[in-house]
């Protein structure tokens, strides 16, 4: 039978646009979709949320690296290809140890929960059995997630004991993990497949060439790196003469719902070809900082009609809190409009501000992974994240000037796991706090 | 009699240099000052801290502005002077009310406290008896504080509602609440006063004069902005025909140990002014995301032996969290040396690490200051932050592979108040958790 849930909801309908619904009632259905979204008056709601908490859309992380967790926070003082090699392929290699993945997932999915994010899109590594205990993880954990078994097979951007064999077993491995993915029991429709070329240095044309294929054939959605900084781009332009959005078109994975991470060096060409395509970027703010020799052009990607999530890039990012990556998208696009050095101004109209960043962590999400989330509205999913603010939490509201809006501002920047009260996910608490 | 405390201690004695000190014990004498730190081999401590927790120096907040407080985290898309007329100067017009400055120190200081911050400089407000609350709070939560009512006479700077009446009254105000300070119990000796212009374009150059001659008669410290943003830098030099330091300079403030938040604009013989003064930067990375058009040069400050400390500039930087302050610094001295846009490059070698940050948020602000603190040593006094690690923590620990120069950069990253767990100043324990 529905359950219904009862609070004042703040949620972005359009970039920078705050919508305040004091003191609703959400109507979910047996299948956790939304029924109906009235104002309270008179209404007897199953969990009633007062004033001192608020619900929000949960929070869509599009760029996880699932493998990275143990090292989140760390070695973020090296150039990537060093932080690659160094430190990031040889944790990955050890995910071929499948109680070591196990306790990984069981340590991050949780956590991200906590921190709010309702769903993830991951890579995992190129192993078989820790990507399918990864799948595993979301649906006993309760989280909606996207997970792609890594290829990369490329003799020259792989160490040799951290690769695939061949281009073929590239296409075979992704196909059986497809498979495995499909046939496993999710009674909520939970996990969903990414097709996962890891980024061009790493895969062979023949591989690129197969994951297309792979993707016109089972319609699986494609993750992959684009563009992300100059040492990349340079590559790519050097291999293959083009753009890396050029190219992976020619292979046939720019697609709808296709999830470029990063995007920072975009050229316009490129961005009008994602958008024909329907192929968006996850804006990774945090990580680009330190990977990216750029800030991503958010604003004008934006303007333009581009897809754009919000993604942490765990572990290029150090944080796994999307609340977080929300104030650091702020922060990095009023720097490319504000410039580095006195005098110098950088690229006018670049800033974006929180109800945009965060528009980018709910509806951007689940627009650029076509899914029916990132919204408290009929026929949308409940996935919803609880909030306390005022008193006692981080989120202190001063009565008597703190509107809806400035308390939004607040929340986005100043929240963590210690003020979310409850996540829920297809309309079912996953939090420990106060089950369902 | 003395106490002793038992743990690992992680601090930074040098810029860039981790000092880890395993299973230490600290002896502290009835004054709260280190009498000893040794291997605990064999000693009976009081405070045994086991693995899951570590020791670390309190942070010292060298730029806060008190009354600012209630807008954290908020109206940051706006330039400065509209942030500042719009939404500032109302708000801290209103500590003229002293009942609701009361409330804000009562909320304020116990969460910096929180936060692990055990040393704040604060501006107040211009009012006399909002300042000497907000000493009163420092005594009682048991911060450590550096207090300046703040003087702003400048009719075309101020508004007509929130100013000194004249220039007369700036100085006899400031040497009254220094007198009123002077005067109060303060058995720990937590709290020094601060000579506080609020910056040159708030100031006439009779209250700077002013300003300065008290600052030689009394030889208390001075605080202030310096070359800020574009507009400020521009301001003082057409106003005054010379730098934001050499105009401050002439007015006698830039003294031993004058704290002068932002420099991002500073030049390099700005710099060695300060340095042959003995002055310095409270370095505020992430308000001068928002407000200052560019990125204060901080490896090449350090390198040149300028004093620098952190600082949050609650509420230009929405956070009052130094952690978060280190993590910005860190990101903000990559985007320096990375640049904004794909192919151009930023100022080579101005990344700086955690460690160096962290730095800034001890022993540098210690020194910007004066104050034996910053370090856990002998002689110094015993400031410090107990930090739970490892399972349940917000800083996992991976036995196999995390050493302790990636559990402190971690630890750095990740930590917020539910991972702080005991917080000490001059040798008291005054957070709640776990009083002594």
């Amino acid at each position: 039978m529905p359950t219904t849930v009862s609070g004042t909801i703040l949620q972005t309908p359009e970039p920078g646009i705050l919508q305040v619904l004091e003191d609703h009632v959400v109507t979910i259905d047996d299948e956790g979709v939304i029924a109906s979204v009235v104002p309270r008056a008179g209404v007897v709601a199953d969990r009633i949320h007062d004033t001192n908490e608020v619900l929000i859309p949960g929070l869509i992380d599009t760029h996880v690296h699932a493998p990275q967790w143990p090292q989140l926070g760390t070695a973020l003082d090296l150039p990537l290809d060093q932080w690659l090699n160094d430190h990031t392929f040889p944790l990955e290699a050890r995910f071929s140890d499948l109680a070591f993945a196990e306790s990984v997932w069981a340590s991050m999915v949780p956590s991200l929960l906590r921190n709010g994010t309702t769903a993830a899109v991951y890579f995992a590594s190129i192993h078989e059995p820790a990507t399918i205990a990864l799948v595993e993880a979301c649906i006993e954990f309760g989280q909606r997630a996207f997970i792609g078994r890594v290829v990369m097979d490329h003799p020259d951007g792989t160490p040799e004991w951290y690769r695939d064999p061949s281009p073929s077993e590239s296409v075979d491995a992704t196909l059986r993990s497809v498979e495995a993915l499909r046939s496993m029991s999710d009674p909520l429709h939970l996990v969903q497949p990414m097709i996962t070329p890891r980024f061009i240095p790493a895969c062979s044309d023949a591989a690129m060439e197969g994951m297309g294929e792979l993707a016109a054939a089972t319609g699986v959605l494609v993750q992959t790196h684009c563009s992300e900084g100059d040492w990349e781009h340079g590559y790519v332009l050097e291999r293959h003469g083009c753009t890396d959005s050029e190219s992976l078109d020619r292979f046939g994975l720019v697609r709808p719902h296709t999830v470029l991470a990063h995007g920072t060096h975009l050229t316009g060409a490129d961005r009008k070809l994602l958008i024909s395509k329907g192929a968006g970027v996850a804006h990774c703010p945090l990580s680009n900082s330190y990977f990216s020799n750029a800030v991503f052009r958010a604003r004008a990607s934006l303007d333009s009609g581009l897809r754009v999530g919000l993604g942490s890039d765990i572990a290029g990012g150090p944080s796994a809190s999307l609340f977080v990556q929300c104030q650091q998208a702020v922060t990095s696009s009023r720097m490319l409009e504000d410039g580095l050095v006195p005098g110098v101004s950088g690229i006018k109209h670049s800033r974006i501000d929180i109800p945009t960043a965060f528009w980018t962590a709910t509806v951007g999400g689940a627009d650029l992974l076509g899914i029916p989330a990132g919204l408290l509205e009929p026929g949308r999913v409940f996935d919803a994240v609880t909030l306390r603010i005022g008193e006692g939490s981080t989120v202190d509201v001063w009565d008597d000037f703190d509107d809806w809006d400035r308390t939004f501002e607040k929340l986005v920047r100043r929240s963590n796991p210690s003020n979310i009260s409850n996540v829920w996910v297809q309309g079912k608490c996953v939090t420990n706090q106060d089950p369902t």
